[in-house]
């Protein structure tokens, strides 16, 4: 194995897409030096002086500046025990003739076939070549090399080891990189499935603890982390924390001067300077692009020996999780604007009938409420809510004499009046978009009421659309509790006795009482979205 | 190396993640047996007589029930240029002393410093030991196997080339899914771009061929295939093709059974009852979820020799690929929705003074045609285009009776009617939304005038914020060319005089230019969305 970059095997194509030269692995091996684990080379023979022997004609072998480590087993029972310990053997020196005749030989079948383990490099070494001739054993069994002790000098060994040794790193090099890749891919698709903007950067995080193999029981609580962003884009150094595990788990909000050692706090300003992942003492920094006011970093300490192979995989991952985070962003973007439309719709259907700034907010969120405790899906309750605003856009069509007339409406006018529920249905119900679907079944059946007294249609009971029935209680329990230019706000006390009367005969009796039940998470809504703060827009601060 | 199933050196939420077993690359090699190719192996000696010998010793050989090719080099330099040619050499037989004394050692650096080739497996036969010491030797570079010819009996030799096979086979089956994997990943990476629907599907396909690795020369114009889904959700037996390669390109919208051959029919019905990808000669087909109406399928067609894991491996791209394109679905209705919701709050506001249903629809095409035309980016088009219906959104504050009077106004009801700008300003300004922000601006400057005679601020010339003259140009152009109640649609002719008189005066002088130099254009939209058909809304069909 040698140390160049290139692979002339690969299509060009292939080298550039991403693969990074196998040659980081294993420079990353040598590197890592404090960690040089050495070689495991199990010992499986039932003759003690062969273990002796073995020992002293390797007593000085290297490969890859990495000793050995010799694990002794007398007899192919005691091999199998070992092997269940120590799954990273690279080596078997594997006598034949041991418990049985076959004891060897079976325990190849048991190493590839049960355990599955088709890494470790197994050297048949045999005293008896009548027991176990070369030409049927090396065909039939997944051995890696055959010797008879008589020909094995300590050079001979020495010979069979370092090529044994070379297949296991090729192709325990190769398999690392592959699990590598095979980690990103499913972290890849577990993070492009979170259309959560609160929840992206959380699952994010683990990825990145997952991709860098970090998520295994021995990192467990050794491995600290988080990722930042800039609060405004006025100044990077104002990097403050998103979100963290581990040690930074607490430290939500904070900048990272206040919580990072210097050392670290220079790295992840390189880092924001840089395009590649940059590390240093078991700390770990990769810019990541797409934050919506700037970029932000994913620092993560406390793991050792981790080298510029995880590191590459890392920034693969991100790669593609900026990209899922641009598209997170930008679907609640247009989710937001269009919530902001909806309810300037719903605005402008009140603002010629003099409704106050924040009914259609308020209508909306006690429409979300009431769904939620009905018990609809999150995603119904959302697009309930969404639609809840567009109830009264009917209204457009009314003329202001009647619509803000000051008196009492003539049976004439009042059946004009009456009209905004259909009218509201037929401007929307030739949408095919789920939202304006629920919009105009909610214009048509928001003046129904339970006992059939209602219009336009005179529905009664469940014959009235749910969306409808909520959306009625949630209108009519604004419009008590808001002052309007011809009356005050009614005692809250009136508006209970007002729902408990009209319980099964204008309300729906199951909705008045998750009404009357929750009291007190509507009364937060009616206080967070007061017409006197926060006007949802400035419509009304013109003249007219 | 055995058939069997499972890998526990993997951890077990590794095994469970998505890596199929080994054996499978291997079964399938062994399944495809049309394509069985022979294991290439270099023989490297200056002695015609070795080469001789070496043929007569491996004549029988078989690995994974696949023969021998010998290619054969007398120097080193031979060797080097076959290896140019025959990358994929399994294996080869090296001498050491050929045209230098060191031939053999220096073309080891070379294979794997030079060529970065780490996969073919080097056996070193010396005549010379003392030429090439074994020790030093097979510490220094990095070969497989050291034999001196003396020792090589038929035996040691068939043995040696057994182990060597065995450790190229382990790693190429594990470098070709490595490979599969960074094709997953890369592909994946790319999907996720892709925001654009239309682009979605054929971008799908490039890739399910790119992981399946037909993307290289030797496939090219013999891989077909297409994607298909059900037009509606009443018969998945009509699945139509919606994006076609190959054989396949001109298909688009035939029903998959006036295309398919009758096998591959079944195969791919088979398919849509299936988890799992099919394959049947040469053609695979993998079921596609996520399509807006249903499922579809991928089917490829003309890749013999493609086994299960690259199946595997398209189904772990699938799964991503599902999520992204119900991610695009998602982006794109709300998208839709937020389009529908503007053109319907655009009309709202044109419905009071009787505008014509589709009248913002059409100002809308006419501004996006002029800001493409002058040479916006394709979002900003996009952004303006979305943001024009709302130019008249201030006229929700005007009364009935001035909004709709049938005579002339008098100067106070004029300055009334004027403040439509303002307000529609105010109304729209303290979102934070960028489509609001666009639709403030354009409610603000569309009345202005370029010789600084419009209202409400009197602006002129680029002072006028390029939205409002565009939409300017636009809202005029349309209401020249429509009846209203109180007028005729006036004859293109004069339409143009018009313009041509107004150009510096009413118009930006570039925009009136590019409307009059591109008029068949914007004749084309005027047709498509005439009054009278295709209504947006339908807020007119009712009786006021």
């Amino acid at each position: 194995m040698t140390e160049s970059s290139g692979d002339d095997v690969a299509t060009p194509e292939e080298r550039d897409e991403l693969i990074f030269a196998q040659d980081e692995v294993q420079q990353e091996l040598v590197e890592s030096g404090q960690h040089n684990p050495p070689w495991k080379v199990l010992i499986v023979d039932d003759e003690r002086g062969v273990h002796d022997v073995t020992l002293l004609a390797l007593r000085d072998f290297r490969f890859h500046q990495r000793r050995l480590e010799f694990l002794h087993a007398y007899s192919a029972a005691d091999a199998r025990a070992l092997l269940d310990e120590h799954s990273d053997t690279a080596v078997i020196l594997l006598d034949v003739v041991m418990e049985a005749d076959d004891a060897g030989l079976a325990l190849v079948s048991h190493i590839r076939e049960q355990l599955g383990n088709r890494f470790v490099r197994i050297i048949l070494r045999t005293g008896q070549p009548g027991q176990a001739p070369e030409a049927r054993v090396v065909e039939q069994y997944d051995i890696n090399d055959y010797k008879e002790k008589t020909e094995l000098t300590a050079q001979k060994l020495t010979t069979s080891l370092y090529a044994a040794l070379r297949s296991y790193h090729d192709i325990i090099s190769l398999e690392q990189n592959r699990r590598g890749l095979a980690r990103v891919v499913a972290s890849t698709a577990s993070i492009i499935q979170i259309r959560d903007l609160d929840h992206f950067l959380s699952g994010l995080l683990m990825q990145v603890v997952s991709v860098l193999g970090l998520d295994q029981d021995a990192f467990i609580g050794v491995v600290s982390g988080f990722i930042a962003g800039p609060p405004c884009a006025a100044d990077e150094s104002l990097l403050r924390i998103l979100v963290g595990v581990g040690s930074f788990e607490a430290k939500q909000g904070q900048c990272v001067d206040q919580v990072l050692e210097p050392e670290d706090l220079t790295l992840l300003r390189r880092s924001l300077q840089s395009d590649h992942p940059l590390h240093q003492d078991g700390s770990y920094v990769f810019r990541f692009d797409g934050c919506k006011q700037g970029n932000g970093v994913v620092f993560v300490t406390g793991c050792d020996g981790i080298g510029s192979s995880a590191l590459n995989l890392v920034k693969l991952f991100c790669s593609s999780a900026s990209v899922a985070y641009e598209n997170v962003n930008l679907y609640h973007e247009i989710e937001d604007t269009q919530r902001e439309i909806v309810f300037m719709l719903g605005t402008v259907a009140e603002f010629r009938s003099r409704e106050t700034g924040n009914h259609v907010r308020r209508v909306a969120e006690y429409v979300g409420l009431l769904a939620h405790h009905w018990g609809l899906e999150p995603t119904e309750v959302e697009q309930v809510k969404l639609a809840a605003p567009l109830h009264d856009i009917g209204k457009i069509a009314i003329p202001d004499q009647i619509l803000n007339k000051p008196g009492r409406l003539t049976p004439e006018e009042f059946e004009i009046m009456k009209s905004h529920a259909r009218i509201g249905y037929e401007m929307l119900k030739g949408s095919s978009r789920p939202i304006l679907k629920s919009a105009a079944i909610i214009a048509r059946d928001h003046q129904e009421k339970w006992d059939g007294s209602g219009y336009p249609a005179g529905a009664s009971g469940e014959t009235i659309h749910l969306y409808g029935r909520l959306t009625a209680v949630a209108d009519v329990f604004d419009a008590l509790g808001s002052d309007r230019c011809y009356k005050q706000a009614w005692p809250l006390e009136q508006i209970i006795d007002y729902f408990s009367e009209q319980r099964s005969r204008h309300f729906d009796p199951r909705i008045t009482d998750i009404l009357l039940q929750n009291l007190d998470e509507f009364l937060v809504i009616r206080e967070r979205y007061r017409d006197d703060v926060n006007p949802a827009y400035t419509p009304f601060s013109h003249t007219e």
